[in-house]
């Protein structure tokens, strides 16, 4: 069964607005076992609008539009429905007692225009709308089902759980096949080389599609199963997942797509172990992704984001020698200010960078893009210098501050063994 | 002249990854006074790709397609592209050392995989990629130009103004209109009362069109003018920002798009004036936002991420009293972390946030969403306390960051008169 979504708008389309309902819907489409062709994004505009409706009337089983069935004259959905299905409009009681409804309830008055939303296709189904004025419609037009929903997330998201896909369920019938998603996570190889050392998976696992995807500064591989059953597909996931586990080795981080600093949290809680963080260059992205976890309160004790090198000497006890003699880029320098953070904080493991995020600060010996990473716990403390060549001032500083993460990663991982 | 604008890839297709650059590509193209027609979304099949490209070819005068140009198997864009037109690939040379060169800067090998992406159709232009590894290039199918870019954002942003944006100009020739879009950044109004606060606004300015876009925790105001003459455009554009200034009032803090971190920024560097931050609900975002701005390490000094009550003593020095008799999240509480954040950094402002950013953690008293902001001055110090109704963990850490700065903002601006 084939699926396409549509999204209208003018303000989609002058790129006003990022859609994101079309990637949701396809998610939750994909994930019944429905392949979503193409997503087609259009304006408010009754001729082009009916065009598209029956050129996807003519390619797809199931289409789900958003947007367009509002209360002003841009909307025009309902009527470019009926005009690719030659047929016409008529007023839904239903809808009108709805909106009639929802309007007294908030001690509003109905407008004419409001009025206008009640009409629907002759021969389609309304779909209702539980937290909003429009309802939604079904209808055939060509071989195809089209979904028509409002463009507001909320009110689709509502509609498509409820209504929606309980309907593609039954269409699917008897065909329907199972399917999964899996994300792994990794962080220091570049694409091309995640890419290769993954070559053959396609004859190995022909059930399993791959796909990478970089979501900087990770790389994530995808693996997208489908199978009529359940059990041999989840059978042949979980070998599928292995496989690529062995051949990227300590680079995965995680097999079920969490963020590094959810995975620092797990490490640290198993071990009932504490963080803190001395952060120059990475600039309190570090503490920022930690406290995005919920529960981070329980092992993270402390921050500080010492951009001045006073602040470096009086919250972190650097010493005045160390940063006249390396500078506050240096393993020396980071050092001392994990050693400091951790003594300061009474945390059990302490992590410091300091580095050249850009645009300006470089040097020819520390060129911008340079960080010295420190981590300091019980059995003693270290520091590391690395390169990354991104010249962007933001992403600098998400690269380290995921290898500070992920270096601390690797030492509480090696502690087990 | 008539763009179309490509987003190809699984990850797309499937709503794994929500596309943001088909968005962003029709801004521009609009912005320079091409329509865009329409966006479409297709997956990684060869077959599905070029025909999409041909159809594309026969429609429309420009397309723009980004993805599918790494080096994996999965990319196949080039040979869509160059089996729509019916054109061999070649080997661009120029386009192999540029790879081998971005390898060698990374003191990196490069691998058979990523030289597939110097191979382009014969006839196509390249276009250079100063970020990454695959070059676009530009060709026509049909009737149509069509620039290919990488799918990942700053690669394609940058090629889009550096190479393809030029060469619309150049294609728009004589029938160019003047046009121009300016972004009024707001914040602390819901959309529904900006949007009410700007009604009117069409028939006063009927060159300019409206429109209102959450990126949450902001609400921005853009303006997109057109004009046969720039002059009169200006003008109006003038005219019109003002009359959405005056309507809006101290709820705008940027007329030029600006991020609230720089606008800090600029009002700190105007009065030789430094900043020190003490975080605990906020967990570092608010450092994190400052120091995305380059050159923050001039006014900066010190962020100070006190999850835990023990480092908002010992670093902050808020006192035990304090801490026993208010709990963490007060306004008296906040007062002192700001103090103590000013002091201990020699800063001369100091701010500090505290409350429940969710899930768990609120109380009948202090449900999720409180926040007490601080703020120390040289003139005295106080702390005040709000409540935002979002649930969401994140969207308060954003909301609670946001507002802490906005209140600094106030503070800094009306100190001037």
């Amino acid at each position: 069964m084939i699926a396409e979504i549509i999204a209208t708008g003018d303000e989609i389309r002058t790129g006003a607005l990022v859609d994101s309902n079309s990637a949701y819907i396809a998610d939750r489409l994909e994930a019944l076992g429905i392949d979503v062709l193409r997503h087609d994004t259009i304006g408010d505009n009754i001729d082009l609008l009916s065009a598209l409706f029956q050129e996807v009337g003519g390619r797809a089983d199931i289409a789900v539009v958003t947007g367009g069935l509002g209360p002003t004259i841009d909307d025009l959905t309902t009527e470019a429905a009926a005009r690719a299905a030659d047929v016409q409009l008529a007023l839904d009681e239903v809808a009108l007692q709805d909106i009639l409804r929802f309007f007294e309830k908030r001690h509003r008055t109905m407008t004419d225009s409001n009025r206008k939303q009640a009409m629907l296709p002759v021969a389609s189904q309304r779909i209702d709308n539980p937290v909003g004025t429009a309802p939604g419609f079904s209808m055939r037009i060509g071989g195809c089902v089209f979904f028509c929903l409002p463009g507001v997330p909320p009110e689709m998201k509502r509609m498509l759980s409820e209504s929606v896909l309980p309907k593609c369920r039954k269409l699917l019938g008897r065909t329907r096949e199972a399917s999964c998603i899996q994300t792994i996570s990794t962080f220091g190889l570049p694409e091309s080389t995640t890419g290769e050392r993954l070559e053959g998976f396609g004859d190995r696992f022909p059930d399993i599609k791959l796909g990478l995807r970089a979501k900087f500064p990770e790389i994530q591989i995808r693996l997208y199963g489908r199978h009529v059953d359940e059990e041999t597909l989840s059978n042949h996931m979980r070998e599928a997942a292995d496989w690529v586990r062995e051949k990227i080795g300590h680079r995965v981080f995680s097999s079920e797509g969490e963020p590094m600093a959810a995975v620092i949290g797990r490490l640290l809680g198993d071990r009932q172990a504490t963080l803190a963080v001395a952060e120059s260059c990475t600039g309190g992205l570090i503490s920022h992704w930690l406290t995005n976890v919920a529960g981070s309160s329980g092992y993270f004790l402390l921050g500080a984001v010492t951009y001045a090198n006073t602040s470096k000497m009086s919250v972190l006890g650097v010493s005045t020698e160390t940063l006249d003699r390396y500078g506050a880029v240096h393993e020396h320098t980071v050092r001392e200010m994990a050693d400091g953070v951790r003594r300061r904080s009474g945390a059990t493991y302490g992590i410091a960078t300091s580095g050249i995020a850009g645009p300006d600060g470089g040097t020819p010996d520390k060129p911008v893009g340079t960080v010295c990473i420190g981590i300091s716990t019980p059995e003693g403390s270290e520091g590391s210098r690395f390169f990354f060549p991104f010249g962007k001032r933001q992403m600098n500083k998400q690269m380290f501050a995921m290898s500070a993460l992920d270096l601390l990663r690797r030492k509480l991982m090696a502690a087990d063994t």
